[in-house]
């Protein structure tokens, strides 16, 4: 009996291929496919699959048997389509050779046009377009091509001998040549070819035909594409093995009847709904993008060509129906016949996604659900930020961390005194400082952007920036800042007060003088957009707010409640850091006391304002979570002054006076007089050494309290619930400042669900302790005002221990939030500044972390961890309210993590409230992808 | 019909009552009651049950009816047996009527004697006596307290009028009054009595009876016991009620041929096997007590009543075999009667109990099971320390954090260098600083103790210490300590340097002047329990050692293996430590082998002795850990020295040379010149300026670089493996130098079981990282030296993390070992130190925490932790070996737990080594006694 002998299938005609079948195609090779079968003009060719290709590698890089038939009988059948032949002399067949993965690897591997000329071939070509020089120059790129792409040839000697043929004949262009020099060149270029490999140029066709392919094939394993592919992350599954596409040669270069160009269905700029894109008449495609001719918009050819234009509307219209997605193609007019030659799915700008999207949903071209899916959340981030212009050259000076997304400009101002006051006269300024600290924070509010030289992610610039939306580059640490002489040194340049700079946020990147930029644009779409997304999504959708006005964006952008209410940010305030500095150096009880009773209407009423912002959504408000020392000056500071002071006391003691002190301040025999302007002042006018006496003693005073707080690891310190139990009447005083608050807008007939989140705890006890407090100082508050108060109560899981304890803490918790943040530094053991400062990137880069976690939920980690927290807490009580409100609230991919472990919310900064809208709805329209199950 | 009602049973006869119910009878009534029954000469009487007196609380202090009908029943019976009468005239009944709860609440609750004293019994009571002045004086006694015991007055009246007859008479003590006088008291009592309370004093017996048993009762309820229960944690479940026991009276004080004695069966001091106690005749039981007269020895009883003796000896027989303990008895001997009064299990110093335990076993009054059980884990730990004399009578000066255990004397020093020069001059010092740094290694290893100011139970002297055995005291805040000026301040007091100072590590207290001390002592007796522990125990026990010495003293105390040698230690030697800088302040690669080419055979050096100490035991090795800028010195020492060479420069340059230089700093224009003393001479030998500079220069530069390595949060920063990844050479290097020694040393012909552990990891990757580096050293050594290099290959589990991860850990690591330290830090989010120093004690106080976390394993918390990694880690790989190397690996309930969870080792410092046997087999032999089954 006789074998049966399974011919492998290497190749398919663009009018056989499977164009669902990318992974063997290629990307334009199924695309070629595809349009073929549509009935699309494309001009006729074949592709080799990637199969193919893996054989010829796994083969040691020989064609596999069989191959080459293959080959050429497809060029007979290209043959006859076209009635050109391949390498023949009177109408020759040429062909293009390009490469094509699964996946868009632009400029990795190599592409040969014109193959199929030689000696013979090129007359022939000559006589069929009618122009000799054309068709030597087409040979000349050819033979260097092929030279250096199949034989693998360095491309200098061509370079060389064409820049001394143009020099020769004095002149600049390429298409200056004249035949003579082109006919020179043809037969040089052989020659190089010859003295270089030892072999003459194959004039055969098929043996240039069978080289091409093979480079075709090698690219996919040359380093540049090995290199691409480790940088993009395309793995195996991704695209394996790239496809070879040979199509027949079409010429937009054949006279005034013959044209070329690129076009997207629709704007990728601004999303109208228009064909777009450019041509020109008698030019080939590479002549559209070189940009030595100004190709027309391609309205033009409405005008010009309108039969033509008419096709390419229509080519538009079948395109655009079936992909159901904007299309970037090429076409080409040879002698008015139209050819595409591409079609890919088009790079839309982030406005022009979104308005693509709702236009083609409401046109029914996409489904709700495929419009919501197709823009990024991604996509949104970058709406909601001004950035620096693509298009800008400047070259920046320096970079940092990129902290808060959004490029400003202003001038540069070395402290927040002055960026509050200049902000105030609506002077643009940028807040410069070596790191910042809370009382700092009036300087945030009107500067347009914050510049520290020190601190990573979590920096009190970073965390509060972020909060505020305001674009922040902290800890470059290239930057020498000298706040005092006001003078930021980066190697031999230096910044001074006033001068312009121009951060940027989204990436770190600081640059001298101001730079272009894109200023946000949130479209009437996206408002449609989100509103899809909302149908969608179930997860719930809060915001991280500590002011009425903070409330008040994020109302605007969707937000469904107030997920963390950060009182501390409140006592930043500069009329209330003062009351809580006194509050954290007094020593005694009474002493705090009096601090306490200022602070209590104060926090009232900020709760009062946002309670009526937010009506009757929920507002849950963290109690106070920073380590007192946060609130305190830096004891350097302190030092620093202090030793002024000595320095002006001797001054005064050798003048004997302080009459003439300010002259002799003036004389400048202090560096740092403006630090002291103050004091002086007070000194000059009380005219004694007694209060500067006075004024030392209590900053020694100061100085010694300050170092009883220092902490060796301030993340794992004195903080949080460990404050409250430390100190009780801190936390009665915000417990009551948010149980009258809601017992006083209660009786304006508005209800609010407030609820009370306890900040650190680890333990049942702790928050047992802290629910005792808040149902005593509820039912005094009840018997007060003659009013039932309601109220939930429930914490904070950012500490392991807690999520341990899950099952203890919902027995007195109604709620829990997850602090990502806090939980991600204790469950990896990072401290999110110095992981990010020290060795974060090198993990990175040496994928010992795919992701920065602090930034991407790490869902095998701090993620299980979670979903034991969530088992545990909902076992104990069912309805158990689970939501997060660390950054990664607003993440994407964090935010799928959460819809499928069971959370119900997640609250983010007002200005990630839309993206964590849109995820959502991505997260539940996709379904789960994580496995959950973990025991 | 006829109801039937049972009669509840208040209480029992000594001769009735079930001896194994202290719950019901209390702790000294089941004692009268048992040995009664043994047939022991107890004085007739009977216990009112606890259950009374709880009857007696819940119906509002009324005494339950029917009882005062028992209490006369049981009298009757009491009378008949003793042929005296309650009440009567010729032959007086008194009794005693004493508290006793189920656990000893010694002096918390009242004690009432010769109950059933009136005007007419007291003269029966004389006659009988034969003694006028001892009835009247009793009587007196009786009137007194029972006024204060049962009728609740004040007893200041009492004892005004009895000093105010003594000062009368002029006579000093109570038993020179006459007759009269003791008449003249007895009226004046009744008198007070009769004003205060406007009744009579009662004289009728059972008034008195049934007023006193209220009493009693009365006093379990009282705020003294209350409180009392509260400190010592005594719950309902331990102790409910309080008994009454009512036993008649009998008198050591009726003449020659009575006496009256407290004995212990054995020493309680050494544990010999001998009678041990003291007597007196013709005495009451409180003169024994109360050391106005001294009493005799036991021993002289054998001459003086030798029947009376060797009856004693018969009861000392009788007590031990019944109750199998060390028993602490009491006896009166009235008219050559013996009567035993009470019996309790005798309390033993740490010595004692491990002697008597041992003999008693070998005696065959206990088994081994629990000659181990009775000797807790604790008290080795005393064992194991030179305690301060418990006489003592020296004040503390001030008292800092017990860092580790131990007294030391010695005279203070404020430096290094300085302890260690004269240390090795044999004399005791004690390390005086602020704080210390590895660079102060050397004079660890000198001195005596280490005393700090600063720092907690995990800071660097704590640490050290506790590893060296050394006592220390940490974190004294009151202290001021100037390390230039050499002086300590405290108050008002002042310690120069060389004067003598002792300190006590397991108190924290500090004294100047020598405080005598206990040495420690290791008995045979106490080797001979540890060895029968073994027997019991299956957890393993190993020692956390750095150095060889280490190894030796561990392997002497019973050490299996070296479950953590911390390489950083190696690095703190002096010789060393200069290398360990050199390459920490490296900028580039080849810096660092330079000093890394230096540090190999170093570390090689120290691995082969540990090796060869450990024999064929495992040994495993932890690769470096610590930030790297421990190995640094400190920026504000480095700064001061800058500030003196730039005053130094100053003055060299006025003064125009460096020739008077020395001139100029004796006339002390520097007042820190010893800190200089050595750059000094080098400046004066060198001769000019260009030198000072060079040093200006270096200490600035250095001052630089030390700050890049600064940290937030050093306990979460750059550390561990990421050191091993970001610095792979310093890894490379440890790793190379343990698989050298391993080569080595096998070639010695001693088989090697080394295991490599790598420190702070949490996640697979790093891990995977390393042991491809250990792999591909191994290949090369073993090339290299053509043998077979064998090695284990583990992780610490020591983050969150890794314990989320340990499945996939395991595939990597064949060993596990919990750092407990650090993951309780992380699992709580405590810094130990800032805990430590300003909220913990406040947390145990209000007992939001049962324990310190950091001393006892949080089994809640961390051990659920644990219990996720080990059943995650084992379902990977079923022989996964785990271990636990944190301070808990010593702690006795810590080890509880490792035994039920399944670990198959602790490791712990060399002092606790024996502690950990004897914890292991307690634990073992106990049982499980953890729920450990949590989802």
């Amino acid at each position: 009996m006789q074998e049966v002998i399974t011919i492998p299938k290497f190749s398919y005609k663009f009018s056989e291929g499977d164009s669902t079948r990318k992974d063997l195609l290629g990307g334009k090779g199924a695309g070629l496919c595809d349009m073929t079968q549509m009935g699309l003009p494309v001009p006729p060719g074949f592709v080799i699959t990637t199969e193919t290709c893996l054989k010829y590698s796994e083969n040691d890089n020989k064609l596999p048997k069989g191959l080459i038939d293959e080959v050429k009988e497809n060029m007979k059948s290209i043959e006859k389509t076209t009635g050109k032949t391949f390498g023949g002399k009177k109408n020759p067949l040429l062909v293009s050779v390009r490469s094509g993965a699964a996946i868009s690897m632009p400029g990795m591997m190599d592409t040969i046009l014109n193959l199929g000329l030689n000696d013979s071939t090129v007359i022939g070509l000559a006589k069929a377009t009618g122009d000799e020089r054309f068709a030597l120059d087409a040979y000349r790129r050819f033979i260097a091509l092929f030279c250096r792409i199949s034989l693998g040839l360095d491309d200098k000697p061509f370079d060389n001998l064409l820049e001394g043929t143009k020099k020769k004949n004095d002149i600049k262009y390429d298409h200056e040549l004249d035949v003579a020099s082109l006919k020179t060149l043809v037969e040089q270029y052989k020659e190089i070819c010859k003295s270089e490999t030892g072999k003459k140029f194959p004039s055969d066709v098929y043996s240039q035909l069978e080289l091409s392919i093979k480079a075709v094939f090698n690219s996919w394993n040359g380093k540049r594409a090995i290199d691409y592919r480790r940088e993009f992350g395309i793995t195996k599954e991704m695209a394996n093995g790239t496809a070879v596409n040979i199509v027949s040669m079409v010429f937009g270069n054949m006279g005034g009847t013959s044209a070329t160009g690129v076009l997207f269905t629709r704007d990728p700029a601004t999303g109208e709904n228009a064909l777009y894109g450019e041509y020109l008449v008698n030019a080939q495609g590479e002549d559209v993008v070189a940009g030595v001719r100004t190709p027309n918009p391609i309205i033009d050819l409405k005008v010009e060509m309108p039969k033509l234009y008419d096709e390419l509307m229509e080519v538009r219209g079948i395109l655009e129906k079936h992909y159901s997605e904007v299309q970037d193609f090429e076409f080409t007019i040879e002698k008015e016949k139209l050819h595409i030659l591409q079609t890919r799915n088009g790079k839309m700008g982030p406005n022009a996604l979104v308005k693509t999207s709702v236009d083609m949903a409401e046109e029914g071209v996409l489904t709700k659900e495929n419009a919501i899916l197709r823009v990024k959340p991604e996509v949104i981030e970058q709406l909601m930020h001004s950035r620096i212009d693509p298009k800008n050259k400047l070259e920046p000076i320096a970079a940092g961390i990129a902290a808060s997304p959004g490029a400003a400009t202003g001038n540069a101002v070395f402290d927040a005194d002055e960026a509050e006051r200049r902000g105030k006269l609506a002077q643009n300024v940028i807040l410069v400082r070596t790191e910042t600290k809370p009382e700092d924070i009036h300087g945030f509010f009107t500067a347009r952007g914050i510049l520290t030289s020190r601190g990573g992610k979590t920096s009190h610039a970073a965390v509060v920036a972020r909060a505020m939306g305001k674009p922040c580059v902290c800890g470059a640490e290239e930057m020498v800042i000298d706040e005092l002489a006001k003078i930021v040194t980066v190697g031999d340049l230096r910044i001074m007060e006033n001068d312009i700079i121009t951060i940027d946020g989204s990436t770190g990147n600081i640059y001298i003088g101001e730079v272009e930029k894109i200023e946000p644009e949130i479209s009437e779409e996206l408002f449609t957009l989100l509103n899809w997304a909302d149908k969608f999504r179930t997860l719930g959708v809060r915001v991280n707010a500590d002011t009425a006005d903070d409330a008040k964006v994020a109302l605007n952008f969707g937000a469904e409640g107030v997920g963390l209410c950060r009182t501390e940010r409140m006592f930043n305030l500069p009329d209330r850091l003062p009351v809580m500095q006194q509050l954290v150096m007094a020593t005694t009880r009474e002493e705090r006391d009096v601090a306490i009773k200022k602070l209590l209407p104060m926090q009232k009423g900020d709760f009062k304002e946002i309670f009526r912002v937010m009506q009757n959504r929920p507002v849950t408000i963290r109690l106070l979570d920073p380590p007192l020392h946060e609130f305190l000056p830096r004891s350097e500071e302190i030092s620093r002054e202090l030793e002024t002071l000595k320095e002006l006391k001797a001054v005064i003691q050798k003048i004997g006076t302080t009459q003439n002190l300010t002259k002799v301040m003036d004389e400048k025999m202090f560096e740092h007089l403006s630090k002291v302007d103050k004091m002086l002042e007070d000194i000059v006018s009380i005219g004694d050494e007694g209060h500067i006496d006075a004024l030392i003693e209590s900053k020694m005073v100061g100085l010694e309290r300050i170092s009883t707080f220092s902490e060796v690891n301030p993340m794992l310190g004195h903080r949080g619930v460990r404050i409250g139990i430390t100190y009780p009447e801190i936390y009665e005083m915000q417990i009551k400042a948010i149980l009258e608050a809601v017992a006083e807008v209660s009786s304006e007939g508005i209800t609010i669900h407030p609820e009370i989140m306890v900040p650190q705890v680890c333990t049942g006890q702790e928050l047992k302790w802290v629910h005792d407090m808040a149902k005593k100082t509820c039912e005094e508050i009840e018997a007060q005002f003659g009013v039932k108060v309601k109220y939930k109560f429930g914490t904070m899981m950012e500490v392991v221990r807690a999520c341990m304890r899950a099952g203890k803490l919902a027995e007195i918790a109604s709620f829990f939030s997850f602090g990502t943040n806090d939980l991600t530094q204790a469950t990896f053991s990072f401290s999110r500044e110095d992981a990010e400062n020290k060795f974060l990137p090198l993990y990175n880069e040496r994928k010992i972390l795919q992701d920065n976690p602090f930034e991407v939920l790490d869902v095998k980690g701090v993620g299980r961890l979670m979903l034991i927290a969530i088992k545990w807490g909902r076992k104990t009580r069912e309805d158990l309210k689970i939501g997060i409100c660390g950054e990664h609230a607003g993440e994407p991919r964090s935010i799928k993590f959460c819809n499928s472990a069971g959370i119900d919310y997640v609250s983010c900064s007002p200005y990630r409230v839309p993206i964590a809208r849109l995820a959502a709805a991505h997260a539940e329209i996709e379904g789960d992808t994580f496995d959950l199950l973990y025991d």
